[in-house]
């Protein structure tokens, strides 16, 4: 069930930031089927949307690569994010009338543009590293709690949702980019990471997007 | 008083998100002296990490400037923003015990980073002109309620924040700002830019600034 | 055998310069078997180098795309670009004995450099379109110096080479790219394209890159 | 006359590439008189354009500094490009009758865009340090030059060009981009970065950069 070492110490890192994420009462409102299918889709058209930016993102660290493995897996990425992780959006929505051009014209929120914009500015302002540690919360925490809710749901309202990212498929991208962020750690900082100087900055990287993701679902919440 | 044709076109665009931000009560409060000082003080740290992104994104104007004059102008207000805008900041904070080094150090909230990685990621994403939209509400909007305000203030409160935007110098940087804009439409959408098919996603890309802008004060008020 | 009306004004624009490319002595060499085999290995380990830095252009198209079409095009750019294209190259180096280790750490020449990292600037300081001018000498001039190989060769020598950019499935490339190309200037310059002021900056670019393109088959020469 | 640890260490690593570049038949010929007035015209005229593209490459380091001294003397680098160096061009070209518009307008030799565009790419694909080590060999080279040339010198015959890089101011900036680099390398690899992985990556951009300007000198010679 590995995600990589790094994952393991920026999760550790994060402390109450990574519990207050995947355990957040959008999350367990999943489980329980308690969160109201409006918030659900009001949350999935916002979600569409980031999905966007975040491929995006993606696309940036296809940029920032520095050995074909880095570039081999960040391009897998972005198409499983525009070809495959968007398809459950598009067809959950479909089925209640929202075309996929409703979806890619939704407004965004303020949390939405703060979340997005501020990995992309990571990659920008930084390098391949920056940009993993603002991408790892979002990957990684989707997987956490697609696995936890899929053991304890009692509820199959949203056992699509919680299929998605509990299935072995969405699983095994996790381990990958696991692989890909310990990879290219390695690759530069050596083998001693939490001794680097760069070692805080990461962390910060990675607790603000912790942060931002659950401010996400506090958005979801709100309709 | 002019600060351009593009400006007022956009101004216009903007409609009431225009008037909320440059009338919202945190203007109104700097004017009537009733803002409290605890949160003046929790605004000022946060402008000063806004500063410091939007002139990332100014430095990001000359990356992408076209002609000579393009570059002057934006390395002109790079300088007048990291060696003079924020020295009010730096003063006003230092004499209440803050260092900048604290300033520097302030944890950005999400109304921040949500505006500012916004107007960077808008120059990343498109070219000046995209870039130049997202910039344009603060430069110009601070110029307005500058000037506004210190014709209108009924309290010298906060007169040090007021004269300084109403300043003739910071106006001469609003005209100037318009100038450059105004040449870089003619440049890229000729003589009838309300006709080029990129004009509503400008607006929009101004509009979204405006609002984050607004969103930016209301968080001041929330200490 | 259309690449889409836009690339046909780019190339009309271009004049001598596209002819000199398509019709390069390097060119002529592969299509009657006079290209030295060394020159050929030279060329080809440059142009795995290229593909690379080509690939992390058109990821940096799909950061810069305004709709899911032109983002889904990018993206299969992108994987053709980075698990197809390359392995011909990879498999006919390691034909040879030479492996991808090797190729990915070739020594990039100045010519290489100048066409790779003047692609990429395009897009970091304009916009999709800047960016796309770039790119397309290379994605249509090697469908059309594959066709047109396809016809007149006189050696079998080369045709593998000649085989992969003159099969459907690269024209069908080209062809996806020109649409890709048309749609996007008709979004960002309406239905008069040759009218905006963009226009000459945009066919100056596509000029640019067209005479770096024989610039690298020039250098392919040189062992 | 230091210019810092780093650059000392980059130097060393470079080799004999470093002589080549400092001692060019270029440099040589502006020491004893013997370049030809009509090569140095050329090379004045591709400079003014290396200048523009240089400017744009510091203004993307202000982007990406984390600190405010880091800002402060990108900022001040850039104002110091734009606003000083490039005045000797326009004065000496504007004396034998070639106009600002005219040098902005030069077309860019393939030697010059490999240069600047790498330069940008370093700055884009990678951090800071990974920007700065291609912006090193320019700005030390030249002080070097300048300083070295004004001792042998045995023509007046470019004194002015000379005298330029010789004197106290751009010496001082030379120290001023040491220490820069010093911080910033200590920031992010620590006490001991010869030890750190990354190590070589930034030497090999180094080097890079250090052909690329002895490759634009080359071009110089060549009108």
């Amino acid at each position: 069930m590995s995600y990589g070492q790094t994952f393991k110490d920026w999760r550790k890192a994060a402390g109450t930031s990574w519990h207050d994420y995947v355990n957040h009462a959008f999350v367990r409102g999943l489980g329980d089927g308690t969160l109201p299918r409006r918030a659900f889709l009001h949350y999935l058209k916002q979600d569409y949307v980031f999905l966007i930016h975040f491929a995006r993102a993606w696309a940036l660290a296809i940029n920032k690569a520095e050995t074909v493995e880095e570039m081999r897996l960040a391009a897998g990425t972005v198409n499983a994010l525009i070809n495959e992780e968007m398809a459950l959006h598009v067809e959950t929505c479909a089925a209640v009338g929202i075309s996929e051009q409703d979806l890619f014209t939704t407004e965004e929120r303020a949390e939405n543009l703060a979340y997005t914009r501020y990995v992309l500015d990571s990659g920008h302002s930084g390098d391949l590293l920056d940009l993993l540690a603002a991408l790892a919360p979002c990957v990684m925490g989707y997987g956490e709690i697609g696995r936890h809710l899929s053991h304890k749901q009692t509820s199959d309202e949203f056992s699509d949702w919680i299929d998605t990212y509990a299935a072995e498929s969405y699983q095994q991208v996790c381990r990958e980019v696991g692989e890909l962020i310990d990879a290219a750690v390695k690759r530069r900082l050596g083998h001693h990471p939490l001794d680097c100087p760069r070692w805080p900055g990461l962390c910060h990287r990675f607790i603000t997007a912790t942060k931002l993701e659950a401010g996400f679902f506090q958005m979801g919440l709100l309709v």
